[in-house]
């Protein structure tokens, strides 16, 4: 792990179709790190809209990125397309070639899949893409944070919020993690016992999976090309 | 409350260091909500920064903004230049006094207080500013989410999702807002138990009072200016 008193780099990754809560919730712990410079990096300088359409502008293009400590892949409709954009899947593998941590938020991790960082490694994501993971020689593991050697893989979307405060314990000790989660004031009260599958109305969860059958099928369409690509045998 | 088949405009208000997830947070439920035209209003039409950093635009400037039915106002840091900024106080006043909700979320609160919206009324924001609510003529009240007649505040910063949610089902059923819960993986696990002033450890709390007493120092000031405007006698 980093030395503590080491100046970090910490970058986001920004694209088109993001789910923006798998930006802003992280942004709100990583953005309080000390001695840290963070940055949210898009494939160009230009503004993206998130898959609902909030317009977030970055900081600066991945070609002006320095070697980054802490590289942050957050997920979204939108991280389909870069499954197989070879100009973002390059520049993830080799920011992560040099990273300190590679800290994934939903279908974030299927993003790194793609760039070939699963190979051999626990990891989670979306309960909706979890049964993807394998297509990129990753062990699906159901769990909301799951940290693998160098990897931090938050579960779905608001997962990254948990994840980020996990990564802020490691990387400054567990002091400043409690400040920033005083500061965000983060002792949730979920109004409903609905967001994990397994505790979700069965009316709710049927329903949910449903309305993504077409964006699901479409990912796993995209997994598997992307299988064939890394060399990765699936049944 | 709005019959169920009624089409909502919901809007969000946008300012220059506003904490981007006391609008991101709420951003992930309100995109969300069925038959529901949702934007982003700004003061202007110009992109902003939050308190952080983070850019984000607004979908149209205020003056653009239609009769809204739901009105959402975050807060942050850039809270404080609102609660004496006419324009916007005005553009709040007119928008409650035709919306079905108003929705706060932390220091939003006080700017909705700023424009004379909280005498009498029960309402909660972050811990670190709940004292100054009396100022405008509201009883504080110690949980994270308040609904009182047309009003739902939420409290510090993350509030804000556990209050969109409620919000949400007030709006379209619980049914609805459990599928959004469910989309967005809200199952929190926080790794501490350090995000309320009650739980957090001692000298976290003490220290977290301490690096913003000049922030509640200038708001106090400014909360006791505005309360002789509006009238409103505090000891």
């Amino acid at each position: 792990m980093t030395p503590a008193d080491a100046h970090l780099q910490i970058g986001s990754l920004l694209f088109e179709g993001l789910d923006q809560i798998d930006l802003t919730g992280p942004y709100e712990v990583l953005a309080r790190i000390p001695d840290a410079t963070y940055r949210v990096y898009g494939r160009t300088a230009d503004q993206v809209r998130d898959v609902r359409g909030l317009r977030i502008a970055p900081d600066a293009a991945i070609a002006d990125a320095p070697q980054l400590d802490v590289l942050h892949i957050p997920g979204g409709l939108g991280q389909e397309a870069l499954m197989e954009d070879e100009a973002v899947l390059g520049w993830i593998r080799r920011q992560a070639a040099g990273a300190k941590i590679v800290f994934s938020v939903c279908t974030g991790a299927l993003v790194c899949g793609a760039a070939g960082l699963l190979k051999g490694r626990r990891a989670t994501t979306h309960w909706n893409s979890i049964h993807l993971l394998p297509f990129f020689g990753a062990t699906p593991v159901d769990e909301r944070v799951v940290v693998d050697d160098g990897f931090v893989f938050a579960a779905g979307v608001t997962a990254g919020i948990d994840g980020a405060l996990r990564l802020a314990a490691m990387l400054r000790g567990e002091d400043v993690a409690q400040a920033i989660q005083l500061y965000m004031a983060y002792a949730p009260e979920p109004p409903f016992d609905s967001g994990d599958p397994k505790t979700a109305p069965a009316a709710v969860l049927a329903e949910a999976r449903r309305a993504v059958a077409d964006v699901t099928a479409r990912r796993e369409a995209t997994a598997r090309r992307v299988a064939a690509r890394l060399g990765v045998a699936v049944g």
